[in-house]
């Protein structure tokens, strides 16, 4: 925490109102940045470190992180399953730690963490390193603890993040986490060149989108003047949009205070619908991918009680449905494989200006420190 | 659902108000039926029908559930991997079967539903099947559809559930699903004769202790007259009271429609400790095990932000407890593997009378089904 503040000192929050917002506008050029270190762009290649273990004969991945670290894990398992058909076991950090979970003879644990210092994360390290896992880091600070006690190591190249709410540490966690799901891929024979190609194509493109994203700031600056009066609002998503909407309930939660809570859009009908009347909005997360039309359904059933939607979708899905919604923010198309980093920015946006709104003090959040280094 | 529809003309509430006491009350009686269908109770063994699978030699389990019988399968997770270290990989139905996750070549996959309808359960069985995995069904209607298309089932023997939240389906799925796991622990060397008696005897334990735990009925009734004036309410765990905690905010939020939120404790510092001030209770499930210390310091955190604390704990934790809280809920000391089970009860009760003191419909809250059969 120490290092944290120090560094406070030294970086400047320019034209911006506060650290989160120029995080967040920074994500496009540190992503780009990250991106630069695991890609060869102009071959359009995966160009990782080379490192102690070989994914063609690694029987499974355990992943272990806590908070927003934890929700960037979960999409990579959705990566590494699809794009490398390895299976991947993820737990939050304090649960895994105390687990005891049986770990396979050749497995790979990768613990994820901005800072290299959460206490309960760096716990699970050692406990793989115990269960003789190989011990793999993606860390904001190369310096960390957890940077030096792992077997390696992959940068995520954000800078100093000061704003308590993770942003740009989340989606360089992500870009990261793809070009290793990429690798890994290829390793294991599951994807062609071609494939390979095509993806870290997609992953090239993330900037560009995501600066689009970011067009979507005065729109989503006048919704948020709504939702700074609502006292709870649900998040919605189905495949790799599923741990985004626990991520975009996190940010709502951690800087307006507002209740805010994320759930797999299948398991509406499982209990929290029961919550929606015309007071609650619901921010559905909705892609035009595999999974589209089902999410749509759930949807539906929002609307028929009466919820409040917000629909974060792209041009295609856009045009696919009918259903009437508070706000549709619309992104350009693109392959369903980057859309977790590119619909993080509209996801951050609202809860951004939402606690602007209601002047809660963005940066430094109540009872909420940047790393979390004791239990 | 018809069949559903059918039998509730059948079943009658008796002396109670609403199906959901009748069958909050049921517990011990139907619990201990399932525990005799599994356990060989004289001579404190299991003693589970004949499995089309051998535990010794299975590489990993997958569980696919929604909803309450989700809990019930990640509850399971945590005995299958201390009781039997067997991996376990889980998720909901809604997402298990659209992520076409990698399944090993000689995996089981348990699917549990109370009506054995689930349209999303019943997807993942078909999926799995597909995957050539061994198919477990964990049902309360063995002529149901997923019982008929699994491989081998095992009835929870509830009895009919008429009140839409579940309660006497969830815990005789934990009675199932522990006896499951005590031969599975037996058949893989890794608990002994001894072993396997104590756990044996915990288990028979249950019905007698839930009885003690509805004996808090008329406390629990007193504290709910506060919390029905709530608009938010967080539960708390670890291990295996973590998910218990998402089930008790399930509970609360099906029939109270009160924003509830389970959370693992440890967690708590990564985000939902910024909701926390002096109008949001916090329920603490925290039995004396092997993680109450550090729950406990997560409890200290929410006391010294003003939150009001419900703690669920035994007699020897509260006595190592010096923290105030605005109510402690005392069960007697009880082997740690069977705490889910008898901690479900005041769980249970504390949604109940919270809706009861609302006036919510109990028995069919809005929005919600008894079964889910469609997507």
């Amino acid at each position: 925490v120490q290092k944290t503040t120090a560094t406070a000192f030294l970086v400047e929050k320019g034209n911006f109102r506060h650290f989160m917002a120029k995080e967040m506008h920074e994500q496009p050029e540190v992503v780009a940045h990250t991106l630069a270190h695991y890609l060869d762009m102009a071959n359009e290649t995966v160009q990782l470190p080379d490192l102690p273990f070989d994914f063609a004969s690694l029987e499974r991945v355990s992943i272990a992180a806590c908070g927003t670290a934890y929700y960037a894990g979960l999409i990579a398992k959705y990566w590494f399953e699809r794009y490398a058909r390895l299976s991947v076991e993820i737990d939050v950090a304090s649960e895994f730690r105390y687990r005891e979970a049986p770990l396979p003879a050749n497995g790979l644990a990768i613990v994820i963490s901005q800072s290299g210092e959460t206490a309960d994360t760096l716990a699970s390290l050692r406990y793989a390193g115990q269960e003789k896992q190989h011990l793999l880091a993606v860390v904001n600070v190369p310096t960390s603890t957890i940077a030096r006690e792992a077997h390696a190591v992959l940068p995520t190249l954000a800078g100093p993040e000061i704003g308590v709410a993770s942003t740009k540490a989340f989606t360089c966690q992500l870009a990261t986490l793809a070009a290793l799901a990429v690798a890994a891929g290829r390793a294991r024979g599951v994807i062609s060149a071609e494939e390979e190609r095509r993806l870290v194509h997609a992953l090239v493109e993330v900037p560009r989108l995501m600066n689009r994203a970011l067009d979507l700031g005065p729109e989503i600056e006048h919704l948020a003047r709504a939702l700074a009066k609502t006292k709870d609002v649900l998040y919605l998503g189905r495949g790799t949009s599923f741990p985004l909407a626990m991520e975009g309930a996190l940010k709502l939660k951690e800087i307006s205070y507002i209740h805010a809570e994320g759930y797999a859009a299948g398991e509406l009908k499982h209990g929290p619908i029961a919550l929606i009347d015309e007071n609650m909005p619901v921010v559905v997360i909705a892609p035009h991918d595999a999974v589209f039309e089902k999410t749509m359904s759930n949807m539906q059933e929002v609307a028929a009680r009466g919820g409040r939607i917000i629909l974060i979708t792209d041009e295609t899905g856009a045009k696919h449905t009918a259903l009437e919604t508070e706000a549709t923010l619309v992104l350009p198309d693109m392959n369903p494989f980057i859309t977790p980093l590119v619909y993080a920015i509209p996801i951050q946006l609202l809860a951004y200006h939402t606690a602007v709104v209601m002047g809660t003090d963005v940066d430094q959040p109540r009872n909420l420190a940047k790393s979390v280094t004791v239990e």
